[in-house]
C-alpha cells in the first residue's frame, strides 16, 4: 500500500511553474503580481453530500476544483494556484490516478498550479483552496450593484437540477437531454474567461451554485437594494424546455443550484458591451432582471403576465431541511 | 436549526483588518507586502483520526489552527490569514461556539484573519489553509542543510505521544506530568517567533509533526545529506524522564509526532546566536545531532555509547498501518 508521501508525490506533485516552492516542504511559497492581489475561496466537498458513493473520480476530480474555480471566475480573477486536502477510506490508486488526472486535467485547462496539500485516511472529503489574481480595483464584488443596473446571466440554469431530478426519479431524461444534464452536473465548466472580461463592466458578480434566486438575493443583501428577476426571460436549456412539469421546471430555473454560471450587474449604458462580449466569448448572456430601490435584499419574481410568483425553495442551504 | 449562513455569520465572521475583503464574497482578497511572498499551507483533521469523538471543541478549534500555524513557523512566515472548510455531522450551535472560541483566540494571539471558507454536513472534519508572509530569499526551506551543519531542535519531543500513550492504557500518568503532556497534545503552542528569528541564520526547518526522526529524514532527503543524531542529546520534560519504559520513552522521543517543535540546522559559526535567541526568546534550544556527507536521505541515530540504534517507527504515516 502506498504511504502518504507516495500518494503525495505519484498523483499531485509537479514540476512548479509560476510557483516559487511547489509541493513537499512545509509551505508552498507564491510570489504576487505587480498590481494584482490574490482572490482566495474555499470549498469542501463531502460524500453522500455534493457527490454519490461511487462517482466517477474522474469527474468529481474536474468539479472540486470547477467549483472553486467558479468562485474566482465570479470575483473576476485569473486562477493561479490551488492547495487540496483530501481524506480517504484507503489509498486506492485507481481512484487516486483518475481523479488527480480529472483535476490536473482542469488544472492545465485554466493555468492552475497545484503548489500543496494534504492527505489522510477518513470518510472521502475533498477541500480545495484556489488563489487567482484581480487588480483590487477591479475585482467583481458582490456589493456594487446599483438601482437602475440591469441583471445579467450566463448560460441557462437548471441543468444541474433536472440531472438529479432524473437521477432521483421525479423525472426521466434520454438521449442527448440527458448528457447535456449530466454533463453540466458532473463536469461544470467555470466562466473564467467571462469573468476576466467583465472587469469594469459588471458593478457585481456572483456563481451561481445555490440557485439564482438565492445568489441574487447576496448581491441584493450585499448591495443593499432590491432585485427584480422575470421568470419568462430566463434563458432555458432544451432540456428544461422540455419538461412537462412546470413546477419542476420553476424549481429548476429559480432554485436549482451547482449552475456554476454567473449572474451579474452592468449599468443600462454597459449593454452593448456586454452584448459584444456575448459574441466575442460565443456565449449567451441573458437580461434576466433589474436591479431598483425597493427593500434592500429583496428578490421578487414576476411571471409572464406581471403577477409575483411564490418560490418554493430558497436555495441550497447544507444544513437546512 | 441555523443555516449554513447564519452559521458563517455568528460564529466566523469579523470585521476585516488587513485584508481588503474578508469572509461573504464569493472570494476574499489580500494584498501582499513588499519584498514579501506568500507562504502557503493546508491541513485537514478527520475525526476519530487526529482527533477524538467528543474532543473538546475549544481546544479542537485551537489545535486545528495551531497545527497550520505550525507549518508557517517552519517556514520563517508570519501568520497572516486563514480558511476555514468544516464538515459537522449536525449544526450543534453549543459545538460551533466553542470551536470557533478556539479557534478565534489563538488566531487573535497569532495576528490572524479568518477571511474565508465553507460549513457543510457530513462526517466531522476540519481543513485549514493558512497564508504568511516571508522575504523569499529568507524563507526556511527544507533544502538547505549543508554538511559541516548542526542539528537543533526546540524545545523537547515525545510528550504528545506520551499523553496518547496514556490515554491508550499503555502507561499511567497523573498529576502535574499529565497535565502537561496532555496540554502539548491538546493545545500545541506553534513556535512562530522562534521561525520568524531564524530567518538568515537557519539553513533549513521543519515542523515536528510526524516525529523527529521521519521529520529530520525529509530535511535530509531534501537537502540531499545524511543527519546523525545524538539518542542522549534529545530534551526530555520531566514526564518522559520519569517514563519507567525505556522503549516506550525511545518511540515518543524520536517517533511520537503531534509536537510542533521546529528542527533546524544552522552552521557551526551561528551556534552564538542560536544559543543567544534562545535566551532572548525563553526557549530551551538543543544541539542533537549533525549533518554529514552520508548517504543522501539517511538519518542515524546513536546510544550514549556511540552505537547505532534501530528505530521502531519511522514516523506517522496517514494510509501506512
Amino acid at each position: 500500500m502506498p504511504s502518504e508521501f507516495d500518494i503525495i508525490r505519484r498523483y499531485f506533485t509537479r514540476p512548479v511553474k509560476r510557483a516559487l516552492l511547489g509541493v513537499g516542504d512545509d509551505c508552498a511559497l507564491i510570489a504576487a503580481e505587480a498590481g494584482m492581489v490574490f482572490a482566495v475561496s474555499t470549498d469542501m466537498l463531502v460524500e453522500g453530500r455534493h457527490f454519490h458513493v461511487g462517482a466517477d473520480p474522474d469527474k468529481l476530480g474536474h468539479k472540486a476544483l470547477a467549483v472553486n474555480l467558479s468562485d474566482l471566475a465570479a470575483m473576476g480573477a485569473a486562477p493561479r494556484y490551488a492547495t487540496l486536502a483530501l481524506a480517504l477510506p484507503e489509498a486506492d490508486e485507481a481512484w487516486l490516478g483518475r481523479f488527480s488526472q480529472g483535476l490536473l486535467r482542469l488544472a492545465d485547462a485554466f493555468g492552475v498550479e497545484l503548489i500543496g496539500g494534504d492527505t489522510t485516511r477518513g470518510p472521502r472529503n475533498i477541500s480545495i483552496t484556489v488563489m487567482g489574481t484581480v487588480p483590487p480595483e477591479l475585482a467583481l464584488r458582490r456589493d456594487g450593484a446599483r438601482a437602475g443596473d440591469e441583471l445579467w446571466l450566463s448560460g441557462a440554469s437548471g441543468d444541474a437540477a433536472l440531472a438529479l431530478a432524473h437521477l432521483d426519479g421525479r423525472i426521466r431524461l434520454a438521449g442527448a437531454a440527458l448528457a447535456h444534464c449530466l454533463a453540466r452536473l458532473h463536469t461544470p465548466v467555470p466562466c473564467v474567461a467571462l469573468g476576466l472580461a467583465l472587469r469594469g463592466i459588471a458593478t457585481s458578480a456572483i456563481d451561481i451554485s445555490d440557485g439564482v434566486v438565492a445568489d441574487v438575493g447576496h448581491i441584493a443583501e450585499r448591495s443593499g437594494v432590491a432585485i427584480e428577476l422575470r421568470y419568462a426571460a430566463l434563458p432555458r436549456s432544451r432540456a428544461l424546455q422540455a419538461c412537462a412539469d412546470a413546477r419542476l421546471a420553476a424549481e429548476c430555473l429559480l432554485a436549482g443550484g451547482d449552475d456554476y454560471e454567473l449572474a451579474f450587474t452592468a449599468s443600462p449604458d454597459a449593454r452593448p458591451r456586454v452584448e459584444s462580449l456575448a459574441a466575442e466569448l460565443g456565449l449567451t448572456l441573458t437580461r434576466i432582471g433589474s436591479v431598483g430601490a425597493g427593500e434592500p435584499g429583496l428578490v421578487s419574481v414576476y411571471d409572464a403576465s406581471g403577477a409575483p410568483m411564490q418560490i418554493a425553495r430558497k436555495g441550497f442551504d447544507h444544513f437546512g431541511s
